[in-house]
C-alpha cells in the first residue's frame, strides 16, 4: 500500500523549515522510527552533512531520527532496509544526477511502491513524478537521464506560480512553459502551489493543503482541484 | 571580426515583436540582404514555418530578407554559404537538442566566430555562452549535450528578474539559482535584464540598451555594469 506525501515547498513564507508539515510528517512516519533523507538537492549548494542536520532537527522534534543517505557506505543496501525517506528540495538536476549515479532511483521508487513512507518536498517531489522535465530548476549540471520514480502517473510543477497581471515581465509564465512541455510530451502536470501537497494513500491520490492545485493536460484547457478533492485522468 | 548581438529578449512589455531591436537588426544586417533564420526554440510550440513567418514581417520592414533554417536540405551547409544568422527564443533545451542533432551548432558557432552577423534573442542569446546551464526554460527534452556556441566567454541569464520583496514565494530567485550554478562550475553569468542586449566587436564586448546588467562570478558578490560598459573579467 503506497504511502506518500509530495509537497509543493518546504517552508511556508514567514514559517520555520518544515513547520507546517509538521502534522503530516507524524501521521506518516509515526511506526518508521528511522527515516533516510535524501540530501542531494543541496538548496544554496549546502553540504549533505548540513542540510541533513537540518531537517534532522525538526524531525527530532518530531521523535524520528534522521540520517543521510550520503553517510552509508552502501546506499542501495540503506534504501532496501531503511523505513521511510525524506528527500529534500534544492536543484532537480543534481539530486536526479546523484541519485542516477548511484544507482539507486529504481530501488527507492521499488521501496517506496512497497509500501515505505515517503515524503518529498520541491525537488524531492519532482523525482516522485514520471519526469523531472516540468522542475522550474536551472541545468546546474547534466543527468543521464531526466526520468524519475514514477510513484504517481504524473509529473508535478512544485511551487506553482499563477502569472503576476501587473508584471512588465516577457519572461514565459508558469502555464506557457507547461504547455510548451505538452507540445513534446503528453504526460499530466499538477501545478501544485505553495502549501498543497498530494497525499498518496494505496490508489488513492489526493490534494491536500490550503491551495488549489492546477491541472494541465494536453490539448485541454487547464482546470483546478481543489484541496480534499481525487486527482484521477 | 566578431559581429554580435545577444538580447536578453525579443519583445518589450507593450511593444511589437523585435520592435526596440529595429536599429539594431539594421545596423548588424545591413550588408547582408538575406539572413537565416533559426526557430527550433519554437516559444510555444509555434511551429518552424510559422515561427519565421513572423520574423520574416520585422526583417522585412528592415528591407532584410529571412529564409528558416529548416527550409535547406542541408542545414550545415546552408550556415557555411549564409551571410548572417538570427536565432529566435523559445525553448533552449528544444533548440539546443535540435541544433546537436542536426550537427550544426559548431557550424553555427564557426560561421559566427569568422565574422558573419549574429543576433539571438533570449534562448537564442543562451546559445552565445559557454552552455545552457543558466537557461530558465523548462527541460522539456533531452539534449544530447548542453554545450552551447561559446561566442563570449561567459553564460548569459536573459530575461533576468530581481528579487521582488513583496512576493510571499518561497521557489529560488534567479539569483539562488546562479548561485547554485556557481557550486558546479566556474563560468561567468550575465544577467541580462529585458531591454538589455551583449554587442560583441571583434573582440570588444559591451552591455547596450537600457537597464544595466547583473554580473556573477563564482564565489564573489554580484554585481552591476551599466549599458556602455564593457563586460571583461
Amino acid at each position: 500500500m503506497k504511502n506518500i506525501v509530495l509537497a509543493s515547498t518546504s517552508t511556508l513564507y514567514g514559517e520555520a523549515y518544515l513547520a507546517y508539515l509538521q502534522p503530516v510528517i507524524k501521521e506518516l512516519f509515526a511506526a518508521a522510527g528511522e527515516v533516510i533523507f535524501v540530501p542531494y538537492a543541496r538548496p544554496g549548494g549546502i553540504s549533505h552533512d548540513e542540510y541533513t542536520a537540518n531537517a534532522a532537527k525538526v524531525f527530532a522534534d518530531a521523535g524520528i531520527t534522521l540520517r543521510g543517505l550520503h553517510t552509508f557506505d552502501n546506499p542501495a543496501e540503506a534504501l532496501r532496509v531503511g523505513k521511510g525517506f525524506f528527500t529534500g528540495g534544492g536543484n532537480t538536476f543534481l539530486l536526479v544526477k546523484q541519485l542516477h549515479e548511484l544507482g539507486v532511483m529504481q530501488v527507492l521508487a521499488e521501496e517506496v511502491s512497497n509500501g515505505k513512507p515517503y515524503l518529498g518536498t520541491s525537488a524531492g517531489s519532482n523525482i516522485g513524478g514520471v519526469n523531472m522535465q516540468t522542475t522550474n530548476d536551472m541545468p546546474i549540471v547534466y543527468p543521464p537521464s531526466f526520468t524519475t520514480m514514477g510513484l504517481v502517473p504524473f509529473n508535478l510543477n512544485p511551487h506553482y506560480l499563477d502569472p503576476i497581471p501587473e508584471l512588465p515581465h516577457m519572461g514565459e509564465t508558469r502555464e506557457t512553459r507547461i504547455k510548451e512541455f505538452h507540445t513534446q510530451q503528453v504526460v499530466p502536470v499538477v501545478g501544485l502551489r505553495e502549501g498543497g501537497w498530494i497525499r498518496v494513500k494505496d490508489t488513492r491520490v489526493t490534494l491536500e493543503g490550503v491551495p488549489a492545485a492546477r491541472i494541465f493536460l494536453p490539448g485541454k484547457p487547464a482546470y483546478e482541484v481543489k484541496s480534499g478533492e481525487e486527482i484521477v485522468f
